[in-house]
């Protein structure tokens, strides 16, 4: 946990006047998310990663209220791979007491490591929950076509946008009573469908990645879109794949 | 009714620069919650506790146009039980007309005193509501399980957080003409149900608190987006308790 | 058409500093009537009579838009009935060209002069419209009791406050080619329903009233609420009178 | 693609003090459209012809965050017609790196030259795709009549407004793969349709437009408010058409 840097560098990396920076991104795109009703009741959040540092969120806190001086920097490379529990190499921890950093971190890691990703969102929108609920239990995933927000979607989440024609498949991984103890399941799920550009978990919501932060976030908004639509159609009786 | 504070000690409990200060609080809450449909048509509110003093919005008004000016501010040791109708000790009247304390401050107590809460939040959410009213006539309580935001609700809305693999279970009392009448029912139930983080009443909305008013905020969350996912599960008559 | 007042003291009756001025009021409102849905598309709107002078906003433009300088005064002793098609006295007209007053004039009216009132509000919320459209073609008016809700409604809109236990009813008339001409089926209901706090229009929407802005925007809301667990409550069979 | 304009010129096209010109309404009506759930994940946009003027926002971008400078203008009066994948005239092309124009070009420059329209909105609205999925796969278009918010709606869009007697019709024409293949379905449902308000696409979305951007506006608020209303009576089993 000891920083290799000194105090002012370490808050240099969070402070900034230029609204692009991920920790001013960061606490603007949780209070965009709250509105949305993503990030409720302190859960779900956004990691970004920007070369090698990677900007964090606390853990359990009201994501609408963060602040850049509450954000967690860590350097991409850890000395040790981030798993759940596990102690982690940081750049700057926020000096307001009890926070520690966000739940999702080995989840957000597989993001980075696994696809590349410049950016991660994890939400609890209902649309995702519900979709889950209306899947069979043994379901493995969630497919749709012939919907024009399939449009903004990235093959894998960080490739080409697939076509109005391309089926979009998204494996639907167990909720598990840790959230760190999802990591090994979500890594299986990215390796077993490589072109999903997302991972929804039962009960619970869905993880989404992108490049950078812009991507991860229009295709939030596009299979947010596309769950909610596909909750509308299961309840009246319309088939997800195929256009009749 | 008589205060032994000067009247410009009265006003220095609820003015304040510190946006933290619970009279600055209780008023953008409300806003919050306006926005939320929590509290339209002068209906809900919030009251917080600050050690010995309590800070209450007014009955009966716009909640989202509250002023700090017009908070009341009660001391929390009561010459008497603050039961309904009864005459109580204030330490800060707004100037304003026509104003009274809120008609929740006997239910609000409750909290305080049995659950040494520092915060209750009551809701005429329509969510709160369809969800008594999807239940039978008979029904004592709501049950769920397996959501992944039960992990956001505390044991007695105080104590450790729920599990995942937790059923939360919130008892449902009736409805009575008067708000206070329910000051009795909501005390037997909080008795009968210590587990409980929180009070529904059948066709009228919900009760709820914390040890501070963040967690009374982010449980009242956690709880709505509940009674959301259930309200439309019932009606996709999927099993609220249980993972099949 | 003329007005007796100069330039000057025309202006004056609507350019204030004080928030509460009708002429803000009416600005402020139909921008938070629009987020709620209420006033979309150019429709419905709200009136404000305070004392000798009745304050208008013009009809056909976007309500959320609207300045205090497009207020039309007009006194509240017209020279004539402000009939349908009338020729009206005002006191102050707009000189933005094209501008014309509401065409709700003379339904205002109704609320005015039957009822006393100081204010009243019309919308076309999805709410009331589903509401006329799921109750039979022949159906008189909407009933529902036990709802808390109900207790923020005043008999007649200006008289005490409904109990939790009375029945609420809300005459339904139907819609007309021409807004005005709804004047005389809207003033019959009035009178048939001395109780009533509004009037419902079937595939239309709703008109409110209250002594006061404030009355008819928390009995807008209460109502609004209404219509909408109504709604919902028939669409899952739920009686929408009594308690079982 | 070269303009005739110096930069100094062709950068006066965009930046202006004046909320009401066209760069400053492109950039606050995506930002409210997105607000309505119209233009999420960069889809949806609107265009504005101002005399020889065209207004157009840039392709695949988070339409909420548009600024003036990112907006192009094209002449009107284009050297060839702006077809599928064709060249087209600029009078200011944005110099921030990657962006092209809206993909909607050819389909926007339908309604401004079938219509001499002044403005064009496309939404991805969720009531709009639901309507178009809730008919049947060969159905021509959506019908609905007695409905106040018809009388929001002008024949052709850009025409007289329709009475609340009138039934309002709106051709559907098939998504293709690239959005701009849409252009001729589009003129072709424009041309056998010469009343119709609007074009929905299956699965898609809806073209509106209007003489004016004010007019396009509003006539996109009560189209997608019957678009709406229409969902709910289809799931309700009330028929669209007739008055029982």
């Amino acid at each position: 946990m000891p920083s290799k840097l000194t105090h002012e560098e370490a808050e240099a990396l969070v402070i900034s006047d230029d609204p692009e920076h991920p920790a001013n991104l960061i606490s603007e795109l949780c209070r965009d998310f709250y509105k949305l009703g993503w990030v409720t009741g302190t859960g779900g959040g956004i990691s970004i990663r920007q070369g090698e540092h990677v900007y964090l969120a606390p853990s359990g806190v009201q994501k609408e209220r963060i602040k850049p001086e509450h954000i967690f920097v860590l350097p991409f490379a850890q000395s040790s791979v981030p798993k759940p529990g596990s102690k982690r190499d940081f750049l700057r921890i926020p000096s307001k007491k009890g926070l520690s950093e966000s739940q999702c971190t080995p989840l957000f890691w597989n993001a980075f490591t696994m696809r590349q990703a410049g950016a991660c969102i994890h939400t609890h929108s209902q649309h995702a929950v519900m979709l889950t609920l209306l899947h069979p239990r043994d379901a493995q995933s969630f497919k749709i076509s012939h919907q024009e927000m399939i449009k903004g979607v990235r093959i894998g989440g960080v490739g080409k946008t697939l076509s109005f024609f391309n089926t979009l498949e998204i494996p639907i991984i167990d909720n598990t009573a840790v959230e760190e103890d999802l990591t090994e399941s979500m890594a299986a799920a990215m390796e077993e469908y490589p072109d999903a550009p997302a991972i929804l978990v039962r009960r619970h919501g869905v993880y989404v990645w992108g490049n950078t932060w812009e991507q991860a976030k229009t295709q939030s908004e596009c299979l947010d879109y596309l769950f909610e639509i596909a909750v509308k159609m299961l309840l009246a009786k319309l088939p997800l794949v195929g256009d009749n």
